[in-house]
């Protein structure tokens, strides 16, 4: 509904940063990134072992994908991943997160976008922390309604259904919020794929994908791992009763890939410790990145 | 799932911006906006007639309210209406849009909040360009899903559903994209609320209030001007079938108030021009803005 105005092309215009005038010819551009705007760009994460980028190729695939679903043109693929590697290797931190995202570019806000726009790039190296204890302990997790959009297969810079559904859980103790859609399903955690394991029959169930879940690498390697833990992977829908009742439940996410699940809502799983099968798929996941 | 960091605490972390590294102590805080990478915020949009803004209560209190909702804390906001007042003023803009967010503040990006965040504030003043020809002649529009999250009544940054809408309507040469839920309804447009007239029932209609659309100032104003255009305000969901064969159509939206439409789809609402009681409802809003 709204004109498209070019960034600096219109003097009658006046920027405020805090409580400090700026003219509007003088901002910096990141200061009018559609990415804070609009959410307006997709990301990634990708995780160093020991020294090496972990499923490279797969994260640049779904990066690629996520830039294509949004329409962001004008990205040399190849291009961002030699930063990615160069960023990486200029860090040298052996055990390394690395985020990064591109929006559609900066430009006056308007929901509609300038033609010409040149999309924005960002990336930050971060050493992750071990996991060790939370591997060995287990962690709790607390439900929340799944608030998200209708396209979590896209990895989005819209994200705060995912904030706010934390925030509910660190509020109530819990590492993550298990997000519940409006037909009682869990879909996936707040940054996180939710597993269970029906331990008698060797089952390894997720929710299959489908536009309500992210295509995530971590929950992929799981299934592809899971005969080397000896249970046959299953892709179907969960829900919070089944997930509270389960033999052992675990996340998966890229930064410490298996995390087990111990306590859900007011509920422990299991015994209150990390179950047999859980722990094998950690020592699964644990050969296979090496 | 992922430990806390503060933003420069930590030495071993770099950042990347285009393909330049950067070290992350000195990065400026603006790149670790929340609000890029989650979203993390909430906005509002006024504008000024003639050198006075428009409903700046009503607006201050929605922006408020966003606040509160998406758990924003640490914000006077009587210093927040001082700085937006104080941009106008400095402007000198008669006809103004005036765009104002806060975000949850700057961190190293976590799902989880550091304790101690402050928010960001960041305001634009533009000019209004005048908007007589599209209320003249009408505008086109064109349906699409509505993809948004499950609180729309948040005026939050995550608008990438709603950018995505727009961007699929200019393709189709329309000036707006009408979102239609799954359930067959129309909530709203892009970025604008949808209002169809029954003309021999002397009926204004738009749909009621709900977590699926933002409580709109303009829909109130127009709502509240009706009567003065002799027209019954209804609150009635409405249908892409309803609203094609309407004997008038129109958007309200804060920097053009009330917008008729002509076409929607590949429909011609009544004869291709804006209705009189849709005229009648712009000349009413003139007055109550005076």
């Amino acid at each position: 509904m709204e004109t498209v105005f070019e960034i600096t092309e219109d003097a009658m215009q006046l920027a405020m940063i805090e409580d400090r005038i700026v003219p509007y010819a003088e901002l910096d551009p990141v200061y009018l990134d559609r990415g804070t705007f609009f959410g307006d760009g997709v990301y990634e994460v990708v995780r160093s072992y020991d020294g090496r980028i972990f499923a490279i190729d797969e994260h640049m695939a779904r990066f690629e994908r996520s830039l294509r679903e949004v329409d962001i043109t004008g990205v040399d693929i190849a291009d961002i991943r030699r930063r990615v590697e160069h960023a990486f290797d200029d860090a040298s931190i052996a055990n390394a997160k690395i985020y990064f995202h591109i929006t559609r570019g900066s430009a006056a806000r308007n929901h509609g976008t300038p033609a010409d726009l040149k999309p924005n790039f960002f990336l930050t190296v971060t050493e992750l922390g071990e996991s060790t204890a939370k591997k060995a302990g287990g962690i709790s997790v607390s439900t929340f309604p799944d608030w998200r959009w209708k396209r979590c297969d896209i990895k989005s810079l819209n994200l705060l259904a995912n904030v706010l559904a934390r925030r509910d859980a660190e509020k109530k103790g819990c590492n993550e919020a298990i997000l519940v859609n409006d037909a009682g399903e869990i879909t996936e955690g707040a940054s996180s794929s939710v597993f269970m394991v029906r331990a008698a029959a060797k089952e390894l169930v997720t929710r299959p994908l489908g536009p309500d879940i992210l295509p995530s690498i971590t929950r992929a390697v799981v299934l592809r791992i899971a005969e080397q833990a000896r249970l046959r992977a299953v892709e179907q829908v969960i829900r919070p009763g089944e997930a509270a009742g389960a033999d052992e439940l675990f996340l998966a996410v890229t930064t410490q890939d298996i995390v087990p699940v111990v306590k859900f809502d007011q509920t422990t799983i299991g015994n209150g410790q990390p179950g047999q099968n859980t722990k094998n798929l950690i020592e699964a996941f644990r050969q296979y990145v090496k």
